[in-house]
């Protein structure tokens, strides 16, 4: 756990990070949260910007405005899409063996743009639903002209794979000794008190859809 | 604010994003989070991968072992570095108004190896001060075969800009009345009470740096 070879797959701590490939899991962390850093490459160059996602069974949509720039003629992008929630620090004896307790999840694959006006309405329902469940029917849909000026991609989850951190400090025997402090500092991402637009009507109640929203869904 | 081509360049909703390139934000937004998603080709396709950084001056330090496998003989790879802080969910009346309140920053450029030995334990030194400030005192250095078989890249500061959304709803005038329940839900990161590793002697108290460490710093 401590040879080179092992450091090179461990950016976030060399040791108990473990990679995963179920979908049950892969699942679960898309299902968390709902932003993403999305990769593919422009001019030879790589490019990664944050951007929103929703899940729908095997697919994943995912707002590219900027991505599809890189599209020319339409043709499917290769991507890289990378979900990582950050869930703690972990603080050893030895430097080196500090972490981070986190989860992620790595798609690649050739993205789509969604040109079909009936997919673009449904893709576009995804990814409301996903960021804040129960939203859609609290809203005003796009019109036809709104939804056709929106780029979504679509990637297959064909290639998903789950990386996750979970464990405590992975101090070598020899450091257990050091007088210094160790452990875990845990990381919560919440909600705070919903902020009423300027102009909503007095009266109006926060729905539970939102009173109940969590930015983190695990 | 409404038309196709801003559209183009607003992943997180359409309007009040604000682009901006000086480097007081540039480096605010750096020094609040201590992960990045860094970005590469890889055989002709992008990856995207979940790693730590630190800033020194104006240059980012980054643990780099899965990109530095795509660097070859060792010369600078090109890389595509993103922070992103997610600052809240903004619910319109409009199902495509919705946009996230974020603050991220994007540095490109060619990355090279840190190899010379002491360049390589400052560059260590400055990851952990930047993930967990004070804390570097309060460890075991690392000896010299640990930090060489680290994998460090360093990057300069020269192509960075940022990108920030921090404003309210915007609804289109005409769907002001619309009875829907429109606002903002901020969104915090927060540290929760330190756990100890297993085996600490009883009686250390958790010192100051780790109490008072946060995993956003603005």
């Amino acid at each position: 756990m401590t040879d080179a070879s092992s450091t090179e797959d461990r950016p976030f701590g060399r040791a108990a990070v473990r990679d995963l490939h179920d979908r049950a899991t892969i699942d679960q962390i898309l299902d968390a949260g709902f932003v993403c850093h999305l990769g593919f490459v422009r001019e030879g160059r790589p490019a990664v910007v944050p951007t929103r996602y929703g899940r729908d069974g095997d697919l994943l949509y995912v707002h590219g405005a900027v991505a599809s720039r890189a599209m020319g003629t339409g043709e499917p992008l290769p991507v890289c899409l990378t979900v990582t929630h950050v869930d703690g620090m972990v603080l050893a004896r030895s430097a080196l063996r500090h972490a981070v307790n986190f989860q992620s999840v790595t798609v690649e694959g050739p993205a789509r743009r969604v040109d079909d006006r009936e997919e673009l309405l449904h893709a576009l329902e995804v990814l409301t639903e996903h960021a804040v469940p129960g939203r859609w029917a609290h809203t005003r849909p796009p019109d036809a002209d709104e939804a056709a000026a929106t780029v979504v991609l679509a990637v297959e989850l064909d290639e998903a794979s789950a990386r996750i951190r979970d464990a405590g400090v992975d101090d070598d025997e020899a450091d257990l000794t050091l007088p210094h402090w160790a452990g875990v500092v845990p990381i919560s991402v919440v909600a705070e008190s919903p902020l009423p637009a300027t102009g909503m009507p007095p009266g109006v109640d926060v729905p539970p859809h939102v009173r109940e929203w969590q930015p983190r869904r695990d």
